[in-house]
């Protein structure tokens, strides 16, 4: 059992901490959003009330954050993480956020004593509720031992990927894929469509060939395909287009400070702005097979 | 045991014409390339002078041409096919063509009393050779049932892809997903690497995750991942950058035709020009990569 | 004056035919829609009830039709054109069609002995109406200065660009400048408005500066900048987005016959189909801003 | 006669130096390369050893540096500008840096009774050298009244754009439609070739027709159109393929802070940047034809 503090209870954090509570973890929360901090009170959570008092006797503490700049604000600032806890304590990020932050943030909390792992996840709200995340680890070998039976109350793969920042490359570089493959088989759908090939014979052929796809096979923007696709729900999700943005952009962003070019990645980035601009950003990502075959 | 003839004897041809000798049918050959004749004659294929006197006899006649316009020559001049073939004749073209020449030569050829199925491959060379080509047939499901276990001496999996064109169908969108996932694929990898995340652990950990495809995990574009990958053969084809560019054309064509939408096959099309044009169309597809990589 | 066949008497067709009129040509017409040759008729053209007979006594023979296959048509058919015109008709293509059924048309008339121009227009129905239409011109330099007074009836621009097929040619090099400009200026004055810097001023500044163009200049798809541009009337066309469609659709044919890559002029063209089918595809290009705003 | 100070003496901002001493400025340099600082002081620039020394007169003082991060050093640092400059001293940056970064520094300097511009420049080294800069210019009326006649001495268009940040919008606006109308004339050009249309009669046609843009008309990337052009000198640059790419990256990394979706200007960031990767980086950025042309 450890004393963990946990930072960020939106529809990731809160189930985040409800698993950490059952493994009997006793976790000290924090939130600007007191409904938020009510709900996980009644689980068990602590309520704190500055980030000080959080950070006083925590072994572990994670921060869940929509942005880099919320991250560096809970870890920065005065009032934040690097001037409160104590040296030996392990910060765990599992926000997305860019690269080149993480890698930041971790310099400057080494130099503090503090040990840091960055530890984005996928697998979504569901994934959250259910305990099965994935966890894709940046930092020391060391600190990913100490953290991978906290993770594993959380999630069912915990994967270290190398050193600072390596969790969030994992992550981008795969969802860039992700992106783009989903607006692939979206593509193919509608074109097959449109020619007069079933969807049922095209994935029966493309599923067992080389077109072959996570997005296709496991997650099919087609309805009646996959039976656990949000394509047979309407579209809710899931995994909404608004996040996948948010990788896009992370992935570009990556792409741009490192000078590499990811002319399909950019693309998918754009064409995801335009369907999120077109007010579809709640949907989840695969509702994108729409704007493609030009459905409102 | 049928009476086949076989027009065609190019990389892909002359293995297929083996495996029909081999099965114990009678195969009579045309080609306008002498040796391509004389090596197929060694092995029991009974060469012809004319499309006529190839078409005399057959039950069935197979084409397998570099172009749609190779395919409408040879079966619609005077001295072609619909002219020469017996009614009742089966015809099947195994090349990969345009799916409006093959819905039109169909009806064409259907007016004539001929038998008409569409049936392009995939496994490249390898698969010729080796008999495991896969078949995506379009026609009717008589004429399919007849030509299954004729295909089925050239290949291990012989999918009926619905009517006349079908086949070829399903080939463009399946390759067309191909295209843009080996380039997404090739992106990511190539992002990975400038950020210091090691090619083996992205393939850890997206080869089990939702960026998972064909290209990353049974041909993946960087070497040491995949072991049958040409990436580990320099690139030696497999399947020519060449040869993906002809089938991406053909899906921008359907595209066009259908007025479907498909920007990302459309810049994944575009791509592979650029590495054509740089001279690199004799490479495996998979070398995008150095492009994407900027390696000359 | 001449003796003028006109086929095709569409929103080009009808005023470029009393364009002819009033300079005092005999017209004779065909076209298969009644109330269009009724409404030409009114104005002194003479109606005639196949192409044989408009083209029994022509000098001239013109050709505004939707597509390629509507040119071969009319031309190559047992009841059309090359079996009917008089050896050293001239015939001139004005519809927008793609180069390769251009040069295949003007191969196969001149074996019959008649002349050839493609001769594609650009301007619009105003221009047409006004008689200020531009016209580029491929053929031969002797049929191009017989064609030329008479293409001044119509236009005001009428330039020989080279052989069969260069008139197309250019329409569709310079209508892919032109669809590529449209959707960069859309989106340079999208991004402007959201940092905050007004329409106006990026004008000002732009067009004068290296950004010019003249999608910018003369044609703004943000109203109240250029008082002609379709923006400040609702995109009322102008020119359709529908109509660039099938230019860049044009373009992409012809760049895929020569192997020519061209991703900007690919994406534009994926990007205008996306909005046609979104329904727009009536309204002025230059409409298309509203979908790069996210405007539905 | 004004005091001056200026940080940032590379290629730009030496000749802008010296266009501010011929006008009879007191001009105190800082630069952390001694023999730019050397050039400067032998035409009569006071060298100073630390930018206290320069702030400490300055009435107004110029940076002209590479990235928005060296903006950043040497405005905040401990021994920078905000803490050196006197209150009521006219902070300009003519760096082209990213409009979010320039936004934030304007509001830190303002609180420190600072006065501030954002002023980039366009017309490149020989435009600096020429003192005929275009100055784009972001920040109070009063300021941009202030600074109008200084710098008049170095350019001969001085625009103000708005407040605070649309100085550099108004660059990357520009400066987006520009990279992406070059490439666009690049494929236009290479088509036209392609399809035996001659680039004489493509130019001559366009120049005067909707496809005309300044990348055509004012800097051909074609040789023998437009005299000026670097296409005539080898693509010595002129304004390099890096430089393009700088700004492409500023207008995405707006875009996406923004929301805005830019499709084509995320294709032309790639584009320039597949062709920087290539090693090309130095030329002006008009030799990407030679990309588009297939040529190494």
């Amino acid at each position: 059992m450890k004393s963990i503090g946990f930072i960020g209870l939106g529809h990731m954090g809160t189930p985040m901490v409800k698993s950490l509570l059952k493994q009997g973890h006793q976790v000290k929360i924090f939130d600007v959003v007191a409904d938020a901090v009510a709900a996980c009170a009644e689980d068990g959570a602590i309520p704190t009330l500055s980030l000080s008092e959080l950070a006083n006797d925590a072994e572990v503490i994670f921060t869940m954050l929509p942005t880099g700049q919320d991250v560096e604000n809970v870890w920065l600032n005065q009032a934040g993480l690097l001037n409160h806890a104590k040296p030996g304590t392990l910060l765990i990020d599992s926000s997305s956020i860019d690269v080149q932050t993480t890698r930041r943030l971790a310099d400057l909390a080494e130099k503090k004593g503090l040990h840091v792992l960055d530890a984005p996840v996928s697998g979504g709200v569901a994934g959250a509720k259910a305990g099965t995340l994935t966890f894709m680890v940046g930092g020391n070998e060391e600190d990913f031992l100490t953290a991978k039976p906290i993770l594993a109350s959380m999630g069912t793969t915990i994967v270290h990927a190398g050193p600072h920042g390596n969790g969030q490359a994992a992550k981008i570089c795969n969802n860039m894929i992700l992106g783009i493959s989903m607006i692939a088989v979206s593509e193919a759908f509608t074109l097959a469509k449109k020619l007069g090939l079933s969807a049922e014979k095209l994935f029966e052929i493309s599923s067992h060939a080389s077109g072959q796809c996570w997005s296709m096979t496991s997650y099919c923007p087609v309805p009646g395909l996959v039976a656990t696709s949000p394509a047979n729900y309407n579209y809710a999700p899931g995994f909404t287009a608004q996040m996948m943005l948010k990788d896009l952009y992370l992935s570009q962003q990556a792409a741009q400070m490192s000078h590499t070019s990811t002319p399909l990645g950019a693309l998918a980035t754009e064409l995801y702005n335009l369907f999120v601009n077109q007010q579809h950003g709640q949907l989840d990502f695969s509702a994108i097979i729409n704007m493609i075959a030009g459905k409102e």
